[in-house]
């Protein structure tokens, strides 16, 4: 479905093998960069392993070297291929991926800088750019609306979560008091959350016979409102799924599902989610190049 | 929409200042009053924790002592702008504010009333009243309507759970015994609402085979009896959700759903949930005063 | 609605007061019955605390002595007030009566009968022959009508859950080994229904890197398989309550909804549930006594 | 229904035996195999207990051989009996077979093979095949069907939740270190699980203030998402269930629904799933034998 087109460069070229997925080279490119990020967080989780490291440090170090030069690269040709680059460049996924491809030059300045471990597990959500091919599974939508349809709800529940959270935790502060574990309020709090949410790491236990009564007001109130999200869920879930092919004459679910998308992205305007086939980009009007 | 009016005096200003949102006013009393009940609380949690308090006593005793002096004031206010006090000091958010204010007092006549901090902490319940603007989030209503609707069945299942936690936890008691944690029939019980409601502490775990066969058996049945509640409030919100959408004609739905609130608050009995444009309470035939 | 009837005599009026709750004598009785079958539980509990138990021993023994003898009694008036004994007797709450009564005499004639506190914890499943009031509540039914419908559905999941267990068991045994804890298979196993089903103690927990990524996929398989019993009671639980409101017509509602239970039982064959103003019993056609 | 069929010899019905579930003496062999899985892994079970084993080991030797033995009998008729051996050899259920029978076999040639129970625990999963009868409880084809359809929105979705437990795992090594237990990247992405899926076992737990303010927006956001993968299949349960009695006319329920499956199994190809009264297979046109 590609139509031969002569205004073809080699930015052009290298925007469609970055930034889209249609084309042999571009679903190439996803791969390996799929794989090199994968790599990179094993990467990693070997380097925080103590005896690993001291085996195998210097293997470490370049491999990690070879992934930044891959990144930095990839940056680059990123920021190249794109017609306004500083709309790129502080985009989501312009900071991700300046963020994470530097922390190897940063530890070349600066000596023992630990933290910059959180910056390389950023990495990880730079997958989620890849995955824009998940929207060909037709898994993610239907779900993406549910959890933003009960987004405000959910909100409102947990925040009544916390409130019986805060004071629960103070009267089993009081009850339990510091012998106990509870040794102030926010610990309280934290083993209030702990109890609520059924998690029970046990670290803090109440001990005595009025705080294990309390505990168990706690949990059986746990008990009965984890229902509460879970059925926000699953109700607008079954609504949204239930208004395309239930509610709707067939005629209306051809209008509505046969816009099928592509993984083309506008060169000018980063704008993604164009219709296939189309010619220019809906957002900004200019055209959108297709291979040949 | 609001109608200039000749009737205006401080008192009624005041009241729609302290009880109503739908003027700046109105608004930033209500951001103050939010931000100073958030402040008090962070304050009684960095005073349960000693190495703070121990450090900053002046500061905390001072900043009390400020929040102590806006609440009285605030109470003060709400007392005067009201035409029945008695009904809003005998309501419930009226007996509230009280009892959030009083401690600091308190504490000046009696020294290391400890458990004050328990009234303290209910000022966390005054964060509902001001919060009535999440009913402009469309939220809370269907979600309220839902929990309403299934709390007699939680209430029988709830029942349920407890007398099966009395029962497994008496043979648990039996099986184990005390030279394995399980003491005395009440730390059993406690031990199987534990169990049942997943939270699962470890404080107190089965050691011998029979009881940890035991502890399986129930543990199956609280995994198969969470479907429960969560079932009930799923299907009453779904059906509460699909009443509005699905089953009505548009002509029931607008007649529904175009019932505007505003945050007007009866100057006379207090009555809230006024329709957008109402100019009498619709309980008690008084006036509603708008701003000009 | 009561009419008067000139059969009556003590038996029909004792059958009436005990297995009744329409008259104020059987809701007097049974309010008597359940605050005693409450007051007993307690009296279990108190028992096993050690140091209650030796404090308050006497009266601990007399209270119980009170109890025994008010359930014997009870237990007599049942017999004698039924026409078939003996079907009452070999019934399920026949049986239960007989068993929570007994505990006391026994202990007469064996000393340190220890296990026979599981016996009088039974009494609680008395409870739920009172309850047949919560019927008016009209919460069990469809409650019921889901559990019942999701049986089957939930036994064969359980039964996938369990064999997940034993193979997921069997390999954290060679992989752990004894010196972590899992000592044998079916400890393994019991592991694994605690970590499968997000309890969770802590008791035994995996120590190896390989230990622990299993552990990982358990826990995550756990947290997928969780949804599939509840959204199995939502669904039917939606479909019972759904056909009741939704798909039938008004008048079809009106038949299914209009038969009003009452609480009587006959005095032949203890069937219950019989229509409110019902002359005869349903089942056996015998005359279901009025009170004048 | 059967039909007299003059082509039967000693091999077709030893597959009618082995295969099929329809005549009696096909019931009594699932029931015997049944049972000897079943004790082939209570046996497996006894025998990872040292103290049972160290008592009673010539009697766990003699039984695991009688099965072995049993088992090896079983695999030769399964093979004979097939028109195609290779094809059973081959298929999942020909390997798990061969599998969990040679374990005996190989304990002969090599001592000291620990890891042989795991290949005798997958005896386990020759119990579904047994199970083709749980067909008729009618139980599990709407269920496989709602997890079928749900599967990659859960994909998805745990997909996301391991990126989110490598994240806050990141994080939560950096806050707590090495000395609260959080040893390596690794391990910290095993404690975010535990907490995300809300097993919490509590042998690492947060330690530092910080850490635990993360840990509770851990929990808090399992509590949240623990709602996703519910409402997923409880939807999907709801549409798949719905479509069969609400959206559809009598006349296509009828259609949908009179399709009667049998436990026949052809000799030819192995397709399991005939209509009942089929006399050839759908697949390979090879004649279905009856009993006479």
């Amino acid at each position: 479905m590609m139509e031969s087109n002569n205004k073809h460069n080699w930015k052009t070229k290298l925007h469609e093998v970055i930034y889209e997925a249609d084309t042999p080279a571009g679903k190439l490119f996803d791969v390996i960069l799929l794989i090199a990020i994968l790599a990179s967080i094993v990467l990693v989780m070997l380097e925080s392993i103590n005896s690993f490291d001291n085996k195998h440090h210097t293997f470490l170090n370049i491999a990690e070297w070879v992934i930044t030069i891959l990144f930095s690269l990839e940056y680059v040709a990123r920021v190249i291929s794109v017609k306004k680059p500083f709309k790129y460049i502080f985009s989501f996924y312009g900071v991700i991926d300046l963020l994470s491809t530097i922390p190897k030059y940063i530890s070349l300045l600066m000596a023992g800088t630990h933290a910059l471990v959180a910056l390389r597990a950023l990495r990880l959500l730079r997958v989620f750019r890849i995955l824009k091919l998940a929207r060909y599974l037709g898994a993610s939508n239907q779900l993406a609306a549910a959890i933003k349809a009960s987004r405000a709800k959910i909100a409102v529940f947990l925040f009544a979560v916390i409130i019986a959270a805060v004071i629960f935790g103070t009267i089993m502060y009081l009850v339990e008091g510091e012998k106990n574990g509870f040794t102030n309020i926010p610990k309280s709090v934290y083993w209030c959350i702990v109890t609520l949410t059924t998690v029970g790491f046990g670290d803090i236990a109440p001990v005595t016979p009025l705080g294990q009564f309390i505990a168990t007001v706690i949990m059986i109130l746990g008990y009965g409102i984890i229902a509460v999200p879970t059925g926000i869920v699953s109700a607008e879930y079954t609504k949204a799924s239930g208004s395309d092919s239930g509610k709707l004459s067939d005629e209306e679910v051809v209008q509505l599902e046969s816009v099928q998308l592509n993984t083309q992205c506008c060169v000018n305007c980063l704008t993604e989610q164009h219709q296939d086939g189309a010619e220019y980009c809906y957002k900004c009007g200019s055209p959108l190049h297709h291979n040949a």
